[in-house]
């Protein structure tokens, strides 16, 4: 495919783009696929011979889209969004034809000082202290990984990274009972190993309870353990719980224990100075991440992660061979030594387009209106008879399920919604899911697409009541 | 920015992105730009209102483009290539429209689909055995960290992710001096400690000698050591060299370690026939990665993760919270519990636009015509009196130095040699970078960028000898 060739079917492809976002609406939110369904219409063996664009284009059409869960869909209400935005994907077309590698400053200048930048203008829209340092990661769970390995190292005098688990000391590892998965996978990875984990109970709000904390703290001690990291969670997956911060740290505090924050959804709403209370306790944090690729309008990946100290960050990660000694080292981030990959793609650039496109405000505005619209359907939801909220909605997630009266049995609510929520999904008008709180099987409406109105909201409440109730 | 914005700015930046890449050698490949250079330009704080597009786009041409390093310039001779190409390009473009994730089928069942027919056609090319399935994963880092994580699993039963480093058993890892950074990270991470990381000296083509291998891995077991896992190149970073993987198979086979094989650049020319031999000894191998978005004209980020036994990967990273529940678990690959992260983007796209619009024979002839030229410029080179090839040139990467008859102590030609290439690169002509082979400073020309010709390498060789001589 030559330029001219190209510039034409870009053209082409745009149009098509901005006719997808225009009519995302009208595509089932989740497809009506079999496993299998697609594979079987991809040929088993590569073309020898290049095939015209046309083609390929038409098979993307015919195969690929309707096979596609549509993530953009301003009626996807599942897991948390990863919503994005015009001057998002702009950005990524300019990143994806520039095609740099963001390793280290001098493979690309002008990328590392953006990201220097972009992280210290997140950082002050979220309201993190000044202390803190930014790094883009791709996921929350590769940033936490890096704290945990991060705080391994600090607390063992760098000594794991370069003799191995011989120290002879067995660390600890606390998060909620509702915490991301990632913690336990970070956990594993790190060597630090599952048994050391210790999930924390959680109170009527499914927040950590900082009583049941201490106390699994002072036992590990006693027993001989020393307790390494607590992992607070800023809204959890399953309904947005914020774990008391403040509390928190203050055990970290007193017991000489790293702090992290995992806010990959909620950290976004940080930028409403009313949600400002959910980081009362700072002050004890080491590091802290959110992902701006879920809900402030940014391609996935992007997610945002802080360090207090990013030299025990860059000590924890550097490795200097030859080939990547530059004379401008002590200058500059090179940020390949922030993290786990070597290889960065510009993902600066997007940050960039978006927070100037929307305006911090234009962000605040959006996000409220996400907030108000899942206040508005659980107030609804409480005021149903048949209905019942089984968590508190303190941000845009709302967590519920079909009760109606002449139905108490705990298994069969369970699996009378189950069994809502596949018929529901069926429909490819809306894709909601699940979690289960205290044994019970939650619906999970999370309101947070770029584009989602209130009318999209509205829709699926009378949906889920007349499929509940028909 | 509305639907309609969005139609009209994407239009622009094609007709951008068309311009930049048919004149992306009028760039300086390597920016004129002083640290703190572009920090300066831009605003210390977010904008509290939204900007129009056309003062970010103008932004973005005025003070980013001005500072970034050209990765796609024909004559970016640095490091390794991370080429692109006009199918990957605009695969790029959908990907970031339909914002998918592609954590589980359920999430977007033709992504995952489309991934593992992707990881069938790449394995094919490539000549990798049947017995192998693959996985996409960002880097060739992350790669060798799965793959290494998954030895200690699957050589401790699993228990270093349950208990932890409890077992008693000290395990070793083996490469090369020549191995990349990325090992010795992966070895840290992994909780195994450097220490127990040996480097085995090399040959005099820069390849380990597996004889020398032999011997640590017999003194290891005589110490008390349990040998884990040997990581062999194929083409070491430096110079591209070749680990003889049918001897190093051969000692694992015998000693029961693990084997993985780092041929994250030097994978594509395995699409070549007359290459295969470099796979001579596949047979012990455990896992596999390397590089689309190296060589094989696919944007970053792309590493193809091949395993031999995926129950042992997915067991070693799976986690299954409630959420992530659905009902085709057993008939599906779930991809993130093949790897670190949760979040993942639709990468199969773009490695499905470029096989189609290239063909395989059209992979290999642009694969054959780099090779050509490296072998040519090599040639040049050995036949220049006052230039010296440092290693081997078995596939696109040349070592060499400016030896004037002059100057023989070590010393002086390094530093006569690092002075070159800062003037060469100063020029913003041509971008080049550096290695050490066996102490000596050794400037390197990789040639693999997507529409590199011979005239690029014949300046570039052309400009080093006048700057040289004069």
């Amino acid at each position: 495919m030559d330029n001219k060739d190209f510039r034409t079917h870009a053209h082409e492809l745009v149009d098509w783009m901005a006719d997808y976002l225009e009519h995302v609406d009208s595509y089932p939110v989740k497809p009506d696929t079999k496993p299998k369904d697609i594979l079987r219409q991809l040929p088993g063996h590569p073309p020898t011979h290049g095939e015209p664009f046309e083609a390929i284009f038409e098979d993307f059409r015919r195969i690929i889209v309707p096979g596609m869960t549509h993530w953009q869909s301003p009626s996807f209400f599942a897991y948390f969004p990863a919503n994005t935005s015009a001057p998002s994907i702009l950005a990524e077309m300019l990143t994806a034809t520039l095609g740099a590698q963001c390793m280290s400053w001098a493979t690309s200048p002008a990328a590392t000082e953006l990201e220097e930048r972009m992280m210290g203008w997140l950082r002050e829209m979220i309201g993190l202290p000044g202390e803190f340092t930014g790094v883009i990661q791709d996921t929350a769970s590769t940033a936490t990984l890096c704290s945990l390995l991060t705080a391994r190292e600090a607390k063992s005098d760098y000594a794991i990274n370069s003799r191995g688990f011989d120290t002879g000391r067995r660390f600890t590892v606390y998060c909620s009972t509702e915490a991301h998965s990632s913690v336990e996978k970070a956990v594993k990875v790190a060597g630090l190993g599952k048994e050391q984990l210790r999930k924390i109970p959680v109170d009527d709000a499914y927040a950590m309870r900082p009583a049941a904390l201490e106390t699994a703290v002072r036992e590990d001690i006693a027993a001989g353990f020393t307790p390494l990291c607590v992992i607070a969670a800023i809204g959890t997956t399953g309904s947005t719980a914020i774990d008391p911060l403040a509390a928190i740290g203050e055990i970290c505090r007193r017991n000489n224990i790293w702090l992290h924050v995992d806010a990959a959804l909620a950290g976004t709403a940080l930028v409403l100075p009313e949600f400002r209370w959910m980081v009362e306790g700072i002050e004890a944090v080491d590091t802290f991440v959110f992902n701006p690729h879920k809900w402030m309008f940014t391609n996935f990946d992007c997610s945002a992660y802080f360090v207090r100290d990013p030299g025990a960050l860059v000590r924890t990660f550097e490795i200097l061979p030859e080939y990547l000694k530059t004379a401008e080292a002590e200058r500059v981030n090179n940020y390949r030594d922030w993290g786990l990959q070597l290889g960065r793609r510009f993902r600066a650039l997007k940050l960039w387009f978006v927070i100037r496109t929307f305006g911090v405000a234009g962000i605040q505005e959006k996000v409220r209106l996400h907030l108000k619209l899942a206040r508005e359907l659980a107030g609804n939801i409480r005021s149903a008879n048949d209905f019942e909220l089984l968590a508190p909605v303190p941000l845009n997630t709302v967590c519920f399920r079909y009760k109606p009266r002449h139905v108490s049995d705990e298994v069969a609510l369970n699996t009378l919604n189950a069994g809502l929520m596949e018929r529901l999904n069926a429909t490819g008008k809306i894709y909601l899911t699940h979690t289960k709180l205290n044994g019970r099987f939650a619906l999970r409406i999370v309101v947070g697409q770029t584009n989602v109105e209130e009318r999209h909201v509205r829709e699926a409440w009378e949906m889920i009541q007349r499929m509940a109730r028909g």
